[in-house]
């Protein structure tokens, strides 16, 4: 897709960061194979130890560097760029310098992910200048998302909960290992077409790890399960946390269980235009430092969410940009007792002007599965 | 595993490093989430926008920097290390700067892959210095594999051929979309244990664009199909190519096929210790532009394999560094004729004294599928 409602959407938001770079003095952003990339342009690049890249001046059309034998995946972004190809035994730092120019005195903004290595090479080429992050100016355009983002958002989001809701409706995990629970929930979610590349399912004491690695423990009576997982439709992603308890409860799991979910849902109502992101961090640690779990909510409570499952802004103190609608962002508070149990209720929520709106609706309530 | 034979084999890796870097007077590398880390350490860091970091001086223990929430992935690597935990609101560039101390007049080496973002801050941080890429010290390590590491990477291969017999041997892939035909040769890899992350399918016309995203065209007859995928096993990787075709070929086809699989034994035939690189790449070239399929060879004949898919060393023009016994690399020409169709043959060779070892086994016979 190349245009929405007649406009050349890709060709628009370049446009909206030449006008940013002009804001902020910054002579040319450079991007590599990255969400920012795909984000301006729609190409997909493969990041690898082959250089892509795509400078982009203040004014004027941008450049797109691309390995000669990648140059068919670059398809109809091709119409933004003037596209400089390179094969194998070439020189792709080199010819960064050419598509560079003089950069004495300049300031260039680097995307977050590029390789160091190439920022390296390209320095080393294009000689003396003022390197800065892109971020902070791209954040700016894909932080607030349009209103065919947050349908596509939804949708996925939405596609998510059904393989939430069939996946607790289905056979036992007790006696399943992590890997082949999460497994059982991978498939139910790609069954609904979405591309499902990551995922955590963790276990009893391993629960208490909030980015465990998914392993070979086997789910057993008396554990709290985490299940964080997602999927990507047309490049937008989900990115769901339930947390289920196998047989009945005792008193601790319902408590911290409780709490977690009442940070959840204070966070939620926190939402509004002008409300500093750190706010939010800050009304999900107070519901928990209230009941004694302080200690125990080991990160920030939240991220950014869209092209990335991960990104700009971010719910964490210290960070002071004020909520605007269209940022959408988890609200995932937790609770972490090493040894013993973890809990974490991850919705993905979108601001509005008048508040949050919920693009999660698999069931928040105590879960007991077999 | 932390120990083979009685030795802590991580723990010798790093010294291996820093004698390295005293060589070449490097005073500290740095490496974020990378094989490089796995290598040095056997910690299998989550890529992300949280800085994770190790930090190795010429001498003395090296120090890790990680995300207090993913401090409990470190597991036995903590013995390595003396580790600096940070919480989401902290600052883990201010931190690296302790770390590093003042590096004014110091060299420092960075990984490859770390985020461009962490080394921009790093540097502002730490204040200035020389900074060069890690990638020249180490590989001089990584490229080299020892018994185990072969042994690893020729069991990932052996279960990765034996996919491919079954695949080839079951139903038509004729009618069967792009993506199906990936699925069902994925599905056959995993079913043996091996992670897959990564795969093409490449049909048709599609077979002409070497990293053709896969995607929903549907495999007829007359096709060629370019099937290259792999799967990790204890972090070893393996890298396979086989085209087939679908229904009775002709001329033009069974030419093509024929003059890469005399390019692929050419290649191999080649190897032998002391002998550049690039020789193989252009053994591979000569084969092939001799037949007259020059411009139609667009990539390098090969690339380093082990716990990253492409890795050092490069089979490429420009590279003149000499084969050396334990060296692992992919063996991969291909002929590719835009619009029309494409044929790739790639294997994993190791490099030992008396010449090459093929790691794959899976015919390399023009192979003709439903």
């Amino acid at each position: 897709m190349t245009e929405l409602d007649g406009v050349d959407f890709h060709q628009q938001r370049i446009e909206r960061l030449q006008a940013r770079l002009n804001d902020d003095g910054v002579d040319v952003a450079v991007f590599g194979p990255s969400a920012d990339l795909f984000y301006l342009t729609g190409f997909d690049a493969h990041d690898s130890e082959r250089l892509n890249l795509l400078v982009i001046p203040q004014s004027g059309k941008p450049s797109l560097i691309v390995p000669t034998l990648e140059a068919p995946l670059v398809g109809d972004a091709a119409r933004l760029v003037d596209m400089h190809t390179w094969a194998d035994h070439e020189d792709p730092a080199a010819l960064a310098a050419t598509v560079l120019g003089d950069v004495t005195g300049k300031t260039l903004a680097v995307g977050n992910q590029l390789w160091s290595a190439f920022l390296l090479r390209i320095q080393a080429g294009a000689g003396p200048a003022n390197w800065v992050e892109a971020a902070p100016i791209t954040r700016h355009l894909r932080m607030i998302k349009d209103a065919a983002e947050v349908d596509a958002l939804a949708e996925v989001s939405r596609r998510t909960d059904q393989a939430w809701e069939e996946f607790i409706e289905g056979p036992p995990i007790g006696g399943l290992t992590e890997t082949d629970a999460l497994k059982r929930l991978r498939e139910l979610t790609e069954k609904r077409g979405l591309k499902v590349g990551w995922g955590i399912c963790a276990s009893g004491p391993n629960a208490a790890s909030p980015h465990h690695h998914t392993g070979n423990r086997v789910i057993q009576e008396g554990d709290s399960v985490i299940f964080d997982w997602g999927g990507t439709l047309d490049g937008y992603n989900s990115d769901v946390t339930r947390t289920v308890h196998v047989g009945t409860p005792g008193e601790e799991y319902r408590r911290v269980y409780q709490v977690v979910l009442e940070a959840n849902q204070a966070t939620f109502e926190a939402v509004r235009p002008g409300v500093p992101l750190q706010e939010l961090d800050r009304v999900a640690r107070k519901v928990i430092t209230d009941a004694g779990f302080g200690e125990a909510f080991l990160h920030r409570v939240g991220h950014g969410l869209g092209l990335e499952v991960h990104e700009e802004p971010y719910l964490v103190e210290g960070n002071d940009l004020p909520l605007a609608p269209g940022m959408t962002f988890s609200d995932e508070p937790g609770i972490y007792l090493k040894g013993n149990l973890g809990v974490r209720i991850e919705d993905t929520v979108v601001c509005t002007e008048d508040g949050a709106i919920r693009l999660n609706h698999a069931t928040r309530e105590l879960t007991v599965m077999d």
